[in-house]
């Protein structure tokens, strides 16, 4: 039986302005592969209504999956789910599971949640969420299209989230921990836990606090919740002290 | 009135699953905004003849250019030229034109012009050829469509030799000279000779001699083909020392 196959639109003005060299395309071609997922067309196109909806159709019908990357941010011109929602003729709106994902992540980093940011829980009706470790607001799947994020780390932890479930793996389940502390800090205890828990993936994506400091999202992923919990719990009372 | 829109096709199956990260993008991206082509679209396909016909004639009737990337070499899965004529409907066979700059290049170099370098002269009726200063098998522009290597040095030594073409500025002129001597040993006096001609641009390409030692292409261009030649002549003579 020949492998399923995938395409890839790429949605971005930067990418085709030549302001940004895209990283997602060589990332997701290798991670494809890995997996046994049959890459045979991307796409780039601009941040155009008719543009998206045109390709995503194109490609949804051509396609086993679709995995799109850009356009899902707080901005004006992130229209990307409001495309894809009307390339399938789906309703969209805020959706009480993506807002409640944003005002729990909010609450917890001091950010306001305003009307920008409240786009970014705009989900088409239907579609399953893709989560996102890094940033909290989350992608989503609807029908055989996959909706990420842009930025190179969050595009990257939401395939490592998603590839699983498409090729009969067993599920990833994912913690994450807010430490309020730069990579350099961490490195040394994140890494004596990575060797006593083999099984589990430790990933650290750092951010800027208000105060001009660094900290670090500590993503902890594997196939047995319970050990993620417990690694997490350890690593909580590590960066406790 | 807007700016003429243009698309790319990258062709080959390294860049989807994910074996080689793709260059060629974002550098004609860029230049691409430097001589005002609006980059509307890409699209990236497999070695795959139905794929590259589709996407050749979606783009051309879509686009003021399109610029295509790879498929061009001597190997049984370089089928971008065929498939370009076959997207028009126009005859191909190795040109008289094409061939003569093959039999020149490896009369120089000593290298046999097998039959699977023939297929590098197999160029479309009514096809213009583009200038490959770097390795000689040249490009071709049929239509609207824009055909170049995949290697990055050589599309990059295209794109520079066809883009004033497009755009309206002044033509430019190039020469090469091949020089047994590796980039270090000619570097000094390349560089002394790009000062005293501000209006050329002097590039150089490096490649590996039978006996193993390094050489270099040295291409020299500018919009006054005197004094093009007049510079070569003088390189000529400097390492002819």
């Amino acid at each position: 039986m020949p492998n399923p196959t995938a395409a890839m639109l790429v949605i971005g003005d930067e990418i085709l302005s030549g302001r940004t060299r895209d990283a997602n395309m060589y990332h997701l071609a290798g991670k494809l592969t890995e997996v046994g997922l049959d890459l045979r067309e991307v796409r780039v196109v601009s941040d155009d209504r008719g543009a998206i909806v045109e390709a995503v159709q194109a490609l949804a019908a051509a396609h086993d999956h679709v995995f799109t990357s850009g356009g899902i941010g707080p901005t004006h011109d992130d229209i990307t789910a409001d495309c894809i929602a009307a390339a399938f003729g789906a309703e969209i709106d805020v959706r009480a599971d993506a807002l409640a994902i944003l005002k729990q992540h909010y609450a917890t980093t001091g950010i306001e949640l305003n009307e920008a940011r409240l786009r970014m829980a705009r989900i088409p009706a239907g579609a399953t969420l893709i989560d996102n470790p890094v940033s909290a607001a989350p992608g989503f799947t609807l029908a055989n299209v996959h909706v990420m994020a842009g930025v190179p780390s969050v595009f990257q932890a939401m395939v490592e989230a998603l590839l699983p479930q498409l090729v009969g793996g067993a599920p990833l389940v994912s913690e994450t921990l807010r430490v309020l502390r730069g990579e350099g800090d961490i490195a040394g205890p994140l890494g004596a836990l990575a060797e006593e828990y083999p099984t589990l993936s430790l990933g650290s994506y750092p951010f800027q606090q208000k105060n001009g400091r660094y900290g670090s999202n500590v993503v902890i992923r594997g196939s047995d919740a319970a050990l993620v919990r417990q690694a997490k719990q350890r690593l909580a009372e590590t960066f406790r002290e």
